[in-house]
């Protein structure tokens, strides 16, 4: 269901011809009436892609007002220069003409290779088909989520059913993937009545503790972009409310993306607590995250936490090592910075799970984080060494 | 040679039964006539070693007058509590006993598995044999240099014949490669006069330049340390050529490490060049030279200059892409942010060898710099998903 869950959106998925193999890679998430409240969180890439920067253009000029969200896989469009800008505002003008609306009230979004020319011709030649095909079943939105999928294993949805109100979304997204966002791209959808502005403030809270709190290979992409549109059939809604649903949506997303990392055999959430400062707590938690002697250990399902220590002493986040607890699966193997006695199986069962939790307490303060990282496999080796 | 290439230095490597494999583990680098100047740069690591809390603490109360160095490999004493420092303290006393002098005028080194206790035993039973069986022949060097290593695959080793003066070194490190230091032991040994300031000035600019611009993994570990000593025997020099002769040293060293990296088929030199500044040069140098997209590329010999493009753009660097050129090998595959008309032939053959060169020009300014990175590859991740 996801993104046509909420009343009032349809969405489609095809094939347009960018990615060789003739998979779908055109997808489609449209209001069925008239503009609606945008929002919008974009890379802090600053070589951002041709669709990121027209897509912030757009936001802006209709001050949040948006009819229609169009995606292509299999080319990024960035590094693409003059002509690549073009194409995506091209894009945007088909789409305006056959769907009904202004250019400006269209939004576009585009992952897959960097530095190669999007095939515009190809896009143009389907936007037809693709609104004509769109509907708001689920099948529709499934449709939408699986076109924009790149090395992907499958279509990434969500549904939260709240209080009168419905938030849905889909995500594609498999590596590349750093905090500040990701080469990752989510539209999210709901019927929940919501000015423009508190859109963005209830997209910005729900974004900052999942997808900026999820490191894959600590790449930040030149064409992350997380939407969000409120078709507001459902009528007002408590903000508190709203702003955990949308939370709640890339919180699972999140996961999601994480579970399905290029190569990932294992996630990871790594729990620092007793930090002395909330910016010590994230700076600690994500040293450890990125680490690659960290990562190659959680594939080994290998309890060195020595690694995990020389990180939290190296992220520059103060550190004190006679004070240093780490824990796997809630079993202390090492407290004030020394290995103790413990139940050594648990802790090797533990750690052959699919998703592994480990507590770093500095004992220093109240501040605390939680990072959800991936293993680093062979898998990863083998999806990225080449692209052709 | 390396170490006992300068007069005035004994060097010894021989088992002390650490390492499970029977492998030399215990290795000496002694002045042969007293004190000497030294100078050492330590890792930046919070979780800092006891043989680095350590070897701080004698230099500063020797004033950088020391007699020996003592270094082990096999067990990092690192997250080992008072504990290991007692253990780094009582191998420094028994070697100065053995010596003769004082134990502030020894340094030690330790390198080897994080979190486990050292075993002390075996050291204080072998250090009279380390320093009967030391010597100044070039096999001498070779045994000290050899008992240092860990997983690295050969002895690293280097001589520069400087005018009226030597400067001998060895190296070990293969992982856990960052800037600002590594997992990496380095005892530079010189025949020069040079007081302990002097001789920390050259080993600060000796490193900063070469050590300090060699990325593996951009893990900065526990244990690393640079140490220099100097006998004086060829009397007073000058002090930029001997400068410079501790950096071409280190230059040498840092590349020996580099291509012997964990894992690693092939060297990177990442030249930033047109930066604004060189904070930006050096900023963006490391983003593309720690990008595990990059790197991946490097080892599957793919010119992917999109993912370095967006590595720069992601560095945080003053960056505009309509100004950005990248060149594989001097070819030039990408101006002004897109694809220009290459020969990709000669581009593909430059990528298939050992030593790749990738210049990154941002167009905005004269700052430049060079930083040493390596491919990432299956053998990093066998070599590191287990410690046993």
């Amino acid at each position: 269901m996801s993104v046509t869950g909420p009343n009032g959106f349809i969405a489609s998925g095809i094939a347009c011809g960018i990615k060789a193999s003739g998979d779908p890679d055109l997808a489609l998430v449209a209001s069925a009436n008239g503009p609606v409240s945008a929002a919008a969180v974009f890379t802090t890439n600053r070589a951002a892609a041709a669709p990121v920067q027209l897509s912030r253009q757009h936001l802006l000029a209709t001050q949040g007002m948006v009819r229609a969200v169009i995606l292509n896989s299999g080319c990024a469009n960035a590094a693409t220069g003059p002509e690549g800008l073009l194409a995506s505002r091209r894009t945007c003008e088909e789409l305006a003409q056959v769907l009904g609306g202004e250019p400006e009230e269209m939004l576009v979004c585009s992952t897959g290779l960097i530095g190669i020319p999007l095939e515009l011709d190809k896009i143009i030649l389907k936007v037809n088909d693709l609104v004509a095909s769109a509907g708001a079943n689920r099948e529709d939105a499934r449709r939408a989520a699986t076109a924009i999928l790149t090395t992907d294993t499958h279509a990434k949805e969500v549904i939260i059913q709240a209080d009168g109100f419905t938030v849905g979304g889909m995500a594609k997204g498999a590596g590349m993937i750093a905090p500040n966002m990701a080469t990752m791209l989510v539209v999210l959808t709901t019927d929940a009545k919501v000015s423009p502005p508190q859109l963005r403030e209830a997209l910005e809270r729900g974004v900052a503790d999942t997808f900026n709190e999820l490191i894959v290979d600590g790449c930040t992409s030149t064409n992350d972009t997380v939407v969000i549109l409120a078709s507001g059939t459902a009528g007002t809604v408590d903000s508190a409310a709203f702003a955990e649903a949308v939370a709640d949506a890339c919180a699972a997303l999140a996961l999601l993306l994480a579970e399905d990392a290029e190569g990932t055999t294992r996630v990871a959430s790594i729990h620092v607590t007793g930090a002395s400062n909330i910016a010590d707590a994230k700076r600690a938690g994500r040293q450890v995250a990125l680490s690659l002697l960290v990562k190659t250990s959680l594939f080994g399902s290998d309890p060195y936490w020595g690694r995990i220590v020389s990180e939290l002493g190296a992220s520059g986040s103060e550190f004190d090592i006679d004070r240093v607890m780490i824990a796997y699966g809630g079993v202390v193997v090492c407290r004030n910075g020394v290995e103790i006695d413990h139940d050594s199986k648990a802790v090797r069962d533990h750690m052959q799970l699919s998703h592994v939790e480990i507590t770093c307490d500095l004992g220093l303060g109240d501040a605390e984080s939680t990072i959800l990282t991936t293993d680093l496999g062979h898998g990863y080796i083998d999806e990225n060494m080449r692209t052709s």
